[in-house]
């Protein structure tokens, strides 16, 4: 794709949120499942279920703009994801684990801040106003995501350090 | 290695983020050769000279707790890199690049953003004062570095409409 005018790169990254959104609803289940603290689980249990409407959010916006629906491999998100499977078969200390789950997913949230921060901006500098509502909804999520990750992880890590201490 | 204290995490965690430096201090060069605006070019050479203190830091960091400076190959960073490089490729306008080099940036910064965070949290929860305080020097010019680009993008962005336009 050949990057002529701000509205083709804005596609190609609008894209790359679609794969990246996918991969997260891939993985997440079996992060879930590995969690130890029950506030963890809720909360990651939460943001997949806003993650499907994340995905429904990006088709609208590709139907706004009469484009088709497609992901183009998101290789951030990958490497990210990769990152925190390792993290799961580390059964040594749940507490820990939980630590480096939370870790991890705050990774793929700032992730999606800064990508969503660009395409919304782009946007409205287009002046596609509805889609940058609905990309400012998501943009929102994942910023209350990642400070609801980060409350939990100052409850887990005293809990792990208690443990090693 | 086995995660059986949030230490073990904290000294995994601290490997991944050096490796991140290393690779952007590798890659960054490249992509300000690639820039068109002025204000990108200097925003970004100023973060390569951080990024250098940046490492240093983290070395300081590592002698703290009597463990070896070493890094352990952050995926995400790699994952994050490989997108950024794609975007060099597109010579067709040179505003919508810069656009692009900015929102390949920021996922940088956000990135560190999350992995400073933690280590951050964590050494303050482990008592580790001197870490805590050293850590977060760099969030925080983490956070003025992704501020900058937000502004410096508000006004490529513009420029790149009116091309197409």
């Amino acid at each position: 794709m050949k990057f002529n005018s701000l509205h083709d790169l804005y596609v190609e990254e609008l894209r790359d949120l679609y794969s990246a959104e996918k991969q997260i609803l891939k993985a997440l289940p079996k992060v879930i499942e590995s969690t130890h603290s029950a506030d963890l689980r809720t909360a990651l249990s939460t943001h997949l279920e806003e993650t499907k409407h994340q995905v429904n959010r990006l088709e609208q916006v590709f139907k706004l703009h009469n484009e088709p629906a497609k992901a183009e491999t998101c290789d951030g998100m990958k490497g990210i994801l990769e990152e925190a499977a390792d993290i799961l078969d580390h059964d040594e200390n749940a507490a820990v684990r939980d630590a480096g789950i939370i870790s991890g997913c705050q990774r793929v949230e700032h992730y999606e801040i800064a990508a969503y921060g660009s395409v919304r901006a782009w946007a409205e500098q287009m002046g596609h106003r509805e889609a940058a509502q609905i990309l400012q909804q998501t943009l929102e999520e994942e910023k209350r995501a990642d400070k609801k990750l980060t409350e939990i992880a100052s409850q887990l890590n005293l809990e792990s350090v208690r443990r090693a201490g």
